[in-house]
């Protein structure tokens, strides 16, 4: 029995799109001589869909679109899509279609509602673990978060007599997600002493990247086939569900479980099992990317997909010399590609010639364009404009905002004038203690290292030399001190801890929500973790004006950790009981 | 038997200070004679709490802070406490405290997790309807949202012979709610045959507002008492509840109706119902303010607390003589005080001799401290700046929003400097159709009219001069053709169709999710139509870099209404099929 999953990168609102996307999908994997299609979770109104689904004429589009790919699936071939369902209320759902016709609406049951998801605002829950027969053999079909509960419809299926589970998910990628999810789905294999089939989407909507990496386990919970990850992919697989008989008369478990209700059976007419495919293929199995690599994939294509689902082709940043700019240089020349890239060099007075001379190596070294624009003379006229007001005043961090800001103008003008997208450069470290300035740093459309830690950014910039084979990033950009260059000496570890104490303290109070105790306990000094944590409390309102940037923690700033502004607690507070 | 409903203004995060708030208007309840005490939902914690819920000892302070309000209830009175239950999972949660203790801990049965809420993210559903035993009577509690349900946990206390029904909510202001609310509760008081109670938080919190306007109704659905709506209140009540009997014998229905189960009935002890209070009071019914009026309290509160609650006390604004930036202006100098107020003129050549007039009678009259920062050096510098890369290339918008920027730096600059907050001044109509500067007009700490249509503007601005009893907003400010003065002759109208035929389009687009055709069936034009959609649909990803600001519509930008900004549906772009 051959499957395909179609791991396809769908667009949020695009039904037509994605509708065309499947059926070119569906084509391929016909010719590949597939009996089994499965498309990614909603596949055809992109995910997440979000407040579109309030709207009737939306949903309605996504029912319309499901006839039209129904169509186009022959007798003989099953065919799982994700769409809207619409019955007195919204279920987020598979369509199990075959011979033209939708046979089954299966209706997710476990919605999640945590971190980046918000279903239960939209959908209501489904019941019931249907099987469908396929000549001889049952299969299970179970949607995204349904599988990760060990006592969920795939459990059901599988005591009904499944011999293949298969589930479509739309399951946003984070660092160490991936392990994560091969681990679980392994576990489910030999448990149920099933076929595992996990078919992901692909692809960059706003700030969740989806990246691929679709699985088959066999019934013993072996690793049989692996798609790409961060690309498109069509997996194939050639099942003998013989072999899920064999491990169960092998594997007493299922036998001491009792189902309480009998499951619906969908009944698939003109569905032949072949005991041997045609033609029997090896199953392919991707290399997994290391951790530096999945970061540097996620964040090529995030942005990729960014301008490219918006209708943009060129970018536009501010280059420092620095690090976190050089590596959003090199992020936006290979997902945009060199010609389609502008980098701004804006020295000030305090730009040191070293920066400057980094600067135009890395836009040498990438092949993109390259402006020079001083700000002197606006940060002149500021200064002029507002002697009055701040006579007698200490120069403070007003003064190294206004250049900032200088900064934010002059590429945000540039954006205006030619229609490019402007990309901040800010770094996860810094919005968290909100070190940056608004409508500075933060200014731009886009932001690559949102969410990269600053010793993350350097570990994706040296991986990114090394996958380039020579020196993009040059060493004298990843090895000298951290600097804004806003005032003359200035430092950041004048302003916050090294960022080898800094990190791991975010990590655990933004990541792990652990208390200041915690974190100390964990040998750091308490002086540090109070300053960190309030500086992180008290930046809530900085980072809500930030540009969307791509997740790749675990928690991301935005719709991933749901914070107020207004916040009086904080153990980072002394004097708050 | 009398109550009081202690009409709070809480604060995120603040457990103490909550608990301190809480106690002493239990205090204050008592010396009234109080014998029941209803405090508003998660009263503990302050509403919404969002993501602090996720770290444990946030939940181990609200439940230490309980303990030590329940110490300060005496015998023969009852008090009923939100604050956030932990046993095997999160509740939000109704405390029945009597004599120093919790006699009893209700959960909330629904959970919202629409518009604004997203309650399933943080709580477990709870179980059952429990009354209570107040000598001879019995008394039903339930936490907002439930009473909303006809058939929820009101109704089965009410069958269970509750004659008494309390409710504590948090419930936020948009327009129109507040006479949504009396009309329900009214019904659920007839339905039932019982006193209707509802204790609603007052306060701002980032962009939501609770108003307050807590309420009493007799087994007839009559309003008894209505507290003020905008600020802390204490609203006592005699209930005489053989009234609810009474009402029973003459209404049949509850009659019709069966309990599926037999309610927990938890007992109080040491409560003394007494016939008649020692001195019965007549219960105070507050007038309701008109719409314009209900708007501008929810700003002016709204801007104070964000304010009060963030630790600052003084505002700075642009003010360019528009009504926009007067009523904000007018608006943070009733909130703040006019001696904590700056506004700045910051001129540019295409501004009118009038707009600066404008600007400054409105400063005057209100008696708020004024700065004039012309905006020409920097403009030149800009121009210079950009001169060689811009070379050849038409004046566009380009220019327009460097002007709007470099206002946006002024302002911020004079924020930094001072440690005022930047409010930004736009309104709703504007923010819809990105009609509008990020970084510039857009630049600030917060937004009082970002959810008021620009038409509801101008309705607030004659009640305030009506409420004052004088022009604060002069006429001609209030009947001038709008325009943003970016260059030579610009008026709103070159780019938008009128106000009073853009703000209908954008509710029923925005706030009732409303197609085009059904827009267009309701008189407009579909050209109009589909180039607002199309201009609303594009202005997502500068929405999302706006400053909170105050929701007063059912649909406010922000948590409210959550779009994707990679978004390729839109019934405004002709081509999509």
């Amino acid at each position: 029995m051959r499957v395909a999953l179609a791991q396809i990168n769908t667009t949020v609102g695009d039904i037509w799109g994605n509708a065309e996307r499947v059926s070119s999908a569906l084509e391929r994997a016909l010719e590949g001589g597939a009996e089994i299609v499965a498309f990614p979770e909603l596949a055809l109104t992109g995910y997440p869909p979000e407040d579109l689904l309030l709207r009737p004429g939306f949903v309605r589009d996504n029912l319309a679109a499901l006839e039209e790919v129904a169509s186009r699936v022959p007798e003989g071939v099953v065919a799982a899509v994700g769409f809207v369902d619409l019955e007195s209320d919204l279920y987020n759902a598979c369509a199990v279609v075959s011979g033209g016709r939708v046979l089954h609406r299966y209706h997710k049951r476990y919605l999640p509602n945590y971190g980046v998801f918000d279903e239960n605002r939209y959908f209501r829950e489904g019941k019931g673990a249907p099987v469908l027969r396929l000549d001889g053999t049952l299969a299970g079909i179970s949607v995204c978060e349904d599988i990760w509960y060990p006592g969920g419809p795939a459990r059901e299926q599988a005591l009904a007599g499944a011999s293949v589970l298969l589930n479509i998910s739309a399951s946003p990628y984070h660092r160490r997600k991936g392990a994560l999810r091969e681990r679980m789905l392994a576990v489910r294999a030999s448990d149920y002493g099933c076929y595992v089939l996990f078919c992901n989407l692909v692809g960059g909507q706003d700030e969740l990247v989806f990246d691929g990496h679709s699985l088959v386990f066999d019934p013993e919970g072996r690793l049989l086939a692996r798609a790409r990850q961060f690309e498109e992919d069509m997996l194939f697989v050639d099942l003998y569900p013989e072999e899920a008989l064999v491990q169960r008369l092998h594997e007493s478990r299922p036998r001491k479980e009792e189902l309480e209700d009998e499951p619906e059976v969908v009944e698939v007419p003109g569905f032949r099992e072949r005991r041997e495919p045609a033609q029997s293929r090896e199953p392919r199995v991707e290399t997994l990317l290391p951790e530096e690599g999945e970061v540097l994939e996620a964040l090529v294509l995030g942005l990729r997909d960014y301008f490219r689902k918006n209708g943009f082709s060129r970018a536009v940043l501010g280059l420092s010399g620095g690090i976190d700019s050089s590596l959003t240089a090199a992020i936006a020349a290979r997902a945009l590609g060199p010609e389609n890239v502008t980098g701004v060099l804006m020295p000030s007075r305090y730009t040191s010639e070293a920066s400057n001379a980094d600067a135009r190596a890395v836009a040498k070294n990438l092949g993109i364009d390259v402006r020079v624009i001083p700000i002197g003379p606006a940060f002149d006229a500021y200064r002029q404009m507002l002697e009055e007001v701040f006579r007698g005043l200490p120069e403070d961090v007003t003064e190294e905002n206004i250049q900032a800001r200088i900064r934010g103008n002059i590429v945000m003008a540039l954006s205006n004038k030619f229609g490019w997208i402007a990309l901040s450069t800010g770094n996860k470290s810094e919005m968290s203690v909100g070190y940056s300035t608004l409508y500075g740093d933060m200014a731009g459309g886009f932001s690559v290292l949102k969410d990269v830690p600053k010793t993350l950014v350097y570990r994706v910039a040296r991986h990114l030399n090394r996958s380039e084979g020579r020196e993009v990033i040059p060493e004298s950009v990843l090895t000298k001190e951290p600097s804004a260059e806003l005032r003359p000496g200035q430092r950041d570890v004048d302003s916050l801890p090294p960022y080898e104490v800094l990190d791991p303290i975010l990590e655990a109070y933004i990541e792990d929500d652990k208390g200041v105790g915690e974190i100390v306990a964990m040998g750091f000094e308490e002086e540090d973790v109070r300053r960190v944590v309030r500086m992180v409390d008290r930046a809530e309102y900085k980072r809500r004006q930030a540009p969307v940037g791509i997740k790749v923690t675990t928690r991301a700033f935005g719709r991933d950790r749901r914070m107020p502004i207004t916040n009086r607690y904080s153990e980072g507070r002394p004097g708050i009981r």
